[in-house]
C-alpha cells in the first residue's frame, strides 16, 4: 500500500489552484501517496494532446500506478465520468476519447462508469470541476486499494468514445503521416512510427525539404535539420543545436513524407 | 507526525529556482513532510490575487495542514511577519492583508509575530528573500509540531493588515459586482457568491450583453455564454467550449449585473 | 535511507510531459525518494543559465542530496555522462560544463563517467532523451545508497569541461561586471559578489544611471531603483515595487560598475 504512485494529467495549467486542490483531495483521502505531474499545459480542451502526452508517458511509470487524465470540455454534462483497469495500472477520466488508444494497446480488464457517490468527493457535485470532484478523490481511492468493481458500473469497453491517433500511410516509395506534436525545443514529432524506418537508410521530405535519416543531432552539423527516431518512439524532425518548427517553417497540418532507399539498407 | 502537509503559495514563477529552495529549506528541517504548490504564477507583488488562490483552495485540504503563502513586496521593510492558526489549520506568510480575510472566516486561535530567530534559516536574514528565510522553515516546523506560541510574540487578530475582497450590492432587481479572477479557460469568476442565486431564475448583464443563468456549461450550444456558479462558490460567466474573458471582451473593470426573475423561481 | 532526495533541473519546460517521465523512471527504481524541482524553464540548451540556478539552489538541500541536472545539446554524441560526489551532496549530468564550477567550490571527492549500463533505464538507449534513459535512473539509484564507483569508470576531475562564471573585475574606485540573471521580478543578478560592498558605502553605475547601493528594497521610495546583496548573495539591481529591467532599459549585455566611497565605510 506505501508509496502508491497517482499521476495527474489536465489543462488546467498552473497560474491557477486547481491543481492545488485536486492535490489537497487526493491528501485528504490518503496522505500516504505520490503524485506525479505528468503536464498540465495540455491545451485548454485539447484531448488528443492530453493522449499524446499520457501514452507516451505510461510505460515510465511503475506497475499499478494510477493515471488521473482530465481534459473535460463536457464537464457536467452527459459524458461519462470512468475508469479503467488495464493490466498494468489504472486511467481515470471522462469518457470522451482521451483513455481509451491507450488502454486498447494494453487491453483492458474492467471498465467501469463512475456512479458510486460514495468514492466522489461528496454527494454534491460542482457543475465544472470533476477534476476535483471526482477524478481525484476516486483517482486516490483506487490508489489506496479499492477495487475498480466498487467504483461504479461495469460497462463494456466497446462502448467507450474512441480518438484514434492518425494512421500514416505506406506508399510505393515509404511512407506518408502527418505532425502529432511540436515539443518546446521545436522537434516536430510525426504520427510515423520508427520501426518503419529502423535500420534502414531513409530521409524525410516535407514543405519541400529533403532531412536525411539520422541516428542522433550530432549526425549533422550544428544548425542543419534531420530526422531520427525521437524518444517517444515516433519518427522527429530536428535541427542539431536549433529549432526545426521555427527554421523549416512547418506547420501543424503539413504533410511528412518518408522515403526508404531499399538498395541502401544498412548492414 | 507523519504525512503532515505543506502548501506553498507566490509569485516566484516557476523559471527561477526560488520555490525549489524553499522546498530545500523545508526538507532540511523536515525531509518526512509533504510539498503541495498552489500556485508560483500569482502575477508579482498582487497581493489580492494570492488571497483568492489561497480562500478557495484551502478547504480541500486535510485539517492541520499548514499554508505558507508568500507574496511580499514589503520584504526587509517594517511589515510583520506572522503565524496564524485557524481552527482547522496553519497560515505563514506576510502581515499584507493576504491572509486576513481567510482567517477571520474561519476563526484565530493563535496569532503571532514571527520573533523567534531560532525557527528562522539563520539568524543572519538575506533582505529579499524571506520566503527561504523565515515563511519556509517557520513553515517547516510548525508542520512538524512546534506549538505556534513559540514562533514569537502573541499578536492581536485585530492589528492585521485588512485586504477584504470588494462587496457585491443589492439592487431593487438583483446584485451588481466586478470580476475577481479571470482563470486560463477564460472564465470569468465574480465576487457575488453563487448563494444569490441557488434555485433562482437569473441572468447577467455585462457589457451590454445578457447571459443566461445556467447550471452546467452544455445548458447552451456550443460557442454561446452563460453564467453559472462556479466551483469555488461564485457566479462564473463562461462560454460553452470557448472563452469568456476574449468572446464577450470583457476587461477587469466591468461592472457585471445579476438580474433576479423573482416571479420565475425554479421549483 | 527514507526520505533520500533527488533534485531535477532540465530545460524540459513543463507544457510536455519529459520531466513526468523522468519522475517515473526514478519512482520505478525506488518509490520511497522525494524528488524536488528545481526549475524546467531553463532556455532550452542554455547550460550556463542553468549552472547559475544549480550553484545557487545547492546550499539550501539537506546534506547528501542528489542534483539532476540536464541541460545536454551535446545528447547521443560524444560528451561523457558523469556523477560526481562531493563533500556534501551528488552531481548527476553531461560533461558539458553545467556542474564543473560548482564541483570545483565544494571540492570533489570522486568523479565518474556513467559507463554501466546496468544502472541505466535499458541497455537500449534512446538517441535524445538520456535524461530519462541514464541521468534519472542513476540519479535514482545514487539516491539509493549505491556507490558512486559502481556507475562506472573513474575520470580525473581536471578533465572535465569547463564553463566559468565570468570575473568581476577590480578598478581604482571599485569594480567592473556584468549581467549573470534575470528573474521574473525584473531584478538584475550581476557577477559582482555582495562580500566586494559589505558594510561599505556604495553606487551601481547602469546605463548612465547612478544607483545607490541600500540594504533593503524600503531604504528608496517606490518606483526607486536601488542595488543591494541579493538572496543569492550576488549584487543586485531593482526598483522597490517595480522591475529594473524594464525600466532602467538594462541589456543582457550592460556593463556594471560598482563605485565604492571609501572614506564613508559605514561604521
Amino acid at each position: 500500500m506505501a508509496h502508491k504512485l497517482l499521476t495527474l494529467l489536465s489543462d488546467f495549467g498552473l497560474n491557477d489552484a486547481y491543481v492545488g486542490m485536486m492535490k489537497g483531495v487526493i491528501y485528504q483521502i490518503n496522505p500516504a501517496l505520490t503524485i506525479v505531474d505528468l503536464t498540465h499545459e495540455v491545451p485548454p480542451k485539447n484531448i488528443a494532446a492530453a493522449q499524446f502526452h499520457l501514452i507516451n508517458a505510461y510505460p515510465y511509470f511503475p506497475a499499478g500506478s494510477v493515471h488521473v487524465a482530465v481534459v473535460d470540455p463536457g464537464v457536467g454534462g452527459t459524458r461519462r465520468a470512468i475508469a479503467l483497469e488495464l493490466t498494468d495500472g489504472f486511467l481515470v477520466g471522462a469518457d470522451n476519447g482521451l483513455l481509451t488508444e491507450l488502454a486498447r494497446r494494453r487491453s483492458i480488464l474492467h471498465a467501469v462508469e463512475l456512479s458510486n457517490s460514495r468514492y466522489w468527493r461528496s454527494a454534491e457535485l460542482s457543475a465544472t470541476f470533476h477534476g476535483r470532484d471526482i477524478f481525484a478523490p476516486v483517482g486516490a481511492h483506487l490508489a489506496s486499494g479499492i477495487a475498480i468493481q466498487d467504483l461504479g458500473t461495469a460497462i463494456d469497453p466497446a462502448t467507450l468514445v474512441e480518438l484514434p491517433i492518425a494512421a500514416h500511410k505506406s506508399t510505393p516509395t515509404g511512407y506518408t503521416g502527418n505532425i502529432q506534436h511540436i515539443d518546446r525545443f521545436g522537434n516536430v514529432i510525426t504520427n510515423i512510427p520508427g520501426d518503419a524506418v529502423r535500420d534502414k537508410s531513409w530521409s524525410i521530405i516535407v514543405n519541400r525539404v529533403t532531412v536525411p535519416g539520422c541516428r542522433v543531432y550530432g549526425d549533422v552539423p550544428a544548425g542543419k535539420p534531420l530526422a531520427l527516431i525521437g524518444s517517444h518512439g515516433w519518427i522527429e524532425i530536428a535541427v542539431n543545436g536549433g529549432d526545426a518548427h521555427f527554421q523549416l517553417r512547418l506547420n501543424w497540418t503539413d504533410s511528412i513524407k518518408v522515403a526508404i532507399e531499399p538498395q541502401l539498407i544498412k548492414a
